[in-house]
């Protein structure tokens, strides 16, 4: 099985990187990732201030996807999620939602183990492991860091193993990339930080021909959520909304206004995270009242 | 039992409204409620265009709960939630999340039976009754149409039978009034309304004496919601972080680093609303990892 090791890193989705691997569809392959810090912070004594901004926020890759076009869908199944057994988390002065009050820099290192981060003595979390940057290369070069129509960091908690993802590709071999995995967030990731874990995924792509999202999609057993950004939550609410709108309108040829009415009945609007360069809000539609096909366009 | 009948409709939050009712804790009772339209709205034939706006977004009370001080906790419990057979959605123009594009005045009418509300002929959801609008008279007058620290349209869909709710009390008797009743809704309630229908609420009052939460919270089976607004919903997930940072604080006398980065790992940010006079957001935490006294202070 192919593997991509983690020193392939890059830190921006971008057609002048050179591909760390071709894969065809349907081949199981596994990709190592760095954690969000590329791996600077060792200690508790490792704060924020002497990192090498640089090296943050990178994800492994591009991974070239053989037979991949501009136009169609990139299928992602994700079938494991691993992480490495130690996980950091920080505050960054001036970061996160609360970024106006005033705090310092400081790191914290958790063990994994036994299914739980031990974040305190006596108070432990339940390890969820997730993906917080995946993604396929824009026309425009992109930040890593960043997130958008490509995917990106997005930091939706429920990008884990067993679910799909469905990007649009937008250049030749639609050059994927991953990483910035967690060990536990919560919706929001409001410090700007989770549990981050260096760790591997192992995936497998499809693809749909000729087809597309507006914005990546994530299905799981019980559900669809149009993946959506924007400048503010406000905005990206909108971009949500609008896009679960028309997909109710391609379901059922309904009208803008039943369309409108019945998101306001089946299609929650959630908050992924509230800190990066864009802010991420995901429409989730049951999949009792949404198919696939009316999520994608010709 | 007592019962406050659905003609006892104010549209504020005000102490000069005469009270409805006088009610003891731990008494059991019932209060009616009309739809948000105030029942104007009977056939798909009344469009937003006829309507009296002044007699839009009631709520049923003052009810007046004797011993009630400004500085105590009420708390709400919801032992039931009943809906009359009969619910109705529209459309605003330039109303709701995409009030920017263009479309009409529409109305749907919706039989509601055996748990289910009919959309349309092969489209139906599952009834899931809950209450709009339910709060506590702040010291200045507000249209219950609005939300704030005192509750009111807040629009929270897991505000249903089995909950119980925490409202700062502002003035003598704390002044109830419930209204807005939803048998469906997303979270976002993105087109401005949902299935709107009467019904009739069964609740308990206790009193926490001298002791507050900064905004309503929300406790269910399995956590605690701090229930924040704000004008925007950036704004409104700064105040919901906010508050569970400082409730993490209190929980373990950590410093605000630590109770920040846990507010990231264990406080989930989730949309209310996104089209009343404020946007809610609501942060849940896991009765794990939270105790009801560090949500209240003196």
């Amino acid at each position: 099985m192919k593997t991509v090791s983690r020193n392939k890193v890059i830190y921006t989705y971008s057609t002048r990187h050179k591909p760390a691997e071709h894969v065809k569809p349907n081949e199981t392959f596994v990709i190592m990732t760095e954690d969000a810090f590329g791996g600077q912070i060792k200690t508790e004594k490792d704060t924020v201030e002497g990192l090498d901004w640089s090296k943050v926020d990178g994800a492994t890759g591009p991974v070239f996807v053989e037979t991949a076009k501009p136009g169609d869908t990139l299928v992602v199944e994700i079938l494991d999620v691993k992480t490495e057994s130690k996980g950091v988390i920080v505050t960054v002065p001036k970061t996160g939602i609360l970024g106006e009050k005033p705090f310092g820099p400081v790191t914290k290192t958790m063990e994994l183990k036994r299914g739980f981060v031990q974040f305190e003595k006596n108070v432990k979390l339940r390890i969820r492991p997730m993906i917080g940057t995946i993604g396929v290369t824009p026309k425009e070069e992109i930040a890593t860091g960043s997130l958008g129509k490509h995917g990106g960091n997005m930091d939706v908690k429920d990008i884990t193993a067993g679910v799909k993802l469905y990007f649009p590709v937008f250049v030749e071999g639609a050059l994927f990339a991953v990483g910035d995995l967690h060990a536990v967030q919560a919706d929001g990731e409001l410090c700007v930080s989770a549990v981050e874990v260096a760790g591997e995924v192992t995936l497998k792509f499809k693809l749909v021909r000729g087809r597309q999202p507006e914005w990546p999609v994530l299905e799981t057993e019980e559900s669809y959520s149009i993946l959506a950004c924007g400048d503010t939550l406000d905005e990206a609410a909108k971009h949500a909304a609008e896009a679960a709108t028309k997909a109710f309108m391609q379901e059922h040829s309904w009208s803008f206004e039943k369309a409108y009415m019945f998101s306001s009945l089946a299609a929650d609007l959630r908050i992924n995270q509230v800190v990066d360069p864009k802010k991420g809000v995901r429409a989730v539609v049951s999949k009792d009242f949404i198919m696939l096909k009316s999520l994608l366009t010709a």
